[in-house]
């Protein structure tokens, strides 16, 4: 089997970037990056192979797709059909694909991204060709500890937890850290709580840890907090205090 | 100063328990722990020094309160007004009580709390008297690492940010948990994610860490992801995703 040595780069924003740094530490060859403009990407990284045109594309071992998912059919389009080629992204089907195309989607979020992490995100695969999916699980493997193959409406349905669990989250916390300065109280007081229950989240179900006065059912802080809330807050307080009522109430 | 040596605990709920434990394990006297009934926690903790009745206090240097909010007036209303006392609220303000009254306040989620993450719980104090207050703050840092003066507004909305940054993301994590069991994935291939997002909250504001399809504008994934979402999932996605484009607008 032909494994993968040789490779080229289609986009370079968070998760281009993070994988092209990763792979060219790695020792993989990276021939060309496409971008839709280089000047400036140019004068930062001046030993980048970048490209503007992806119709001056050279042969090489796999193309890794890693652009915004209503670009990634038209991207394709303009690839030979010959290329192998697999994108990124958690959401596009694979179905309406040619069969040397397919998927290799990193779960995780690229912002800020450490790099003693990138070994550990699980890489979810898919491809139509039994031949084509080996050598991406070799890639795959060669990189980081564990890669899975994922059909393309399963990883959907992760895509949808991921938005869940990691931006929604992230953005509640996001929430209580303006409410925090708006009210002039130290944010960094609350971080011990948010270590502790993400901890206990990688060996807890949730629900088990759920505490508060929605879970209580305590009527009285839960209207006295929503007098205290902005218009905006209060919607998603409602939204989630019915929530967690609801969950808890059996 | 006379410092608090000899102390008891009402309330043996999570907040009661865990104290109690620790606080013994310090060497701490604890001289009587208050339940509504002790038949079947005698059973399982016989050495608790366990009672029933408010009315047959001893004296001890201090007492913890450690029950829901709703029935904290009604304890205190029971115990001498010479006998010092804290309770442990985060929402109950300390404005209607006597002078002899303290808030003792551990922001942290008490379940499943692992021992050596209590050292760590930063302490909120609130006294009206200032000797009362230095001998809660002695108490406080002979056994936590930080303990912080805190109002009973500023604490009311500590406890907002709290409810927001913990209750809620767990929620929405148990959400997440749930949505892929429904749909057979497996969580577990989560975990990364959520423990990468959740050491960045450390060091970076959430804003900053924002990815994913609201934050975007990827309105064809927006609108894929809430075609397959149940309807009471579906509200907390919209309202969710509506408030992550509001803040990332600008």
């Amino acid at each position: 089997m032909q494994i993968f040595e040789k490779i080229s780069i289609v986009g370079f924003g968070k998760v281009g970037k993070v994988l092209y740094h990763y792979f060219s530490q790695k020792g993989v060859q990276i021939e060309q990056v496409f971008v839709r403009e280089i000047t400036e990407l140019q004068k930062v990284h001046p030993v980048i192979p970048f490209s503007d045109d992806i119709f001056i594309l050279k042969a090489v071992d796999l193309i890794l797709i890693c652009v915004q998912d209503d670009h990634i059919p038209d991207i394709i389009q303009k690839i030979p059909k010959t290329q192998a080629l697999a994108y990124t992204s958690g959401s596009v089907e694979l179905t309406a694909f040619e069969e040397n195309v397919g998927v290799f989607y990193p779960l995780q979020s690229f912002a800020h991204l450490p790099d003693d992490a990138i070994p550990h995100i699980p890489i979810l695969l898919e491809a139509k060709n039994p031949r084509f999916y080996k050598q991406l699980e070799e890639f795959a493997l060669r990189f980081f500890n564990t890669c899975h193959s994922m059909s393309s409406d399963d990883r959907k349905q992760m895509h949808i937890a991921a938005v869940i669990a990691n931006n929604f989250t992230n953005h509640l916390v996001h929430l209580a850290q303006r409410h925090c300065e708006e009210n002039d109280i130290d944010f960094n007081l609350l971080k011990p709580l948010l270590l502790e229950t993400s901890k206990k989240w990688m060996t807890h179900p949730a629900f088990d840890l759920q505490t508060g006065p929605a879970k209580r059912g305590d009527h009285k802080t839960i209207e006295q907090q929503q007098e205290m809330l902005s218009l905006e807050q209060k919607d998603l307080y409602d939204v989630l205090t019915k929530s967690i009522h609801q969950a808890h109430k059996q």
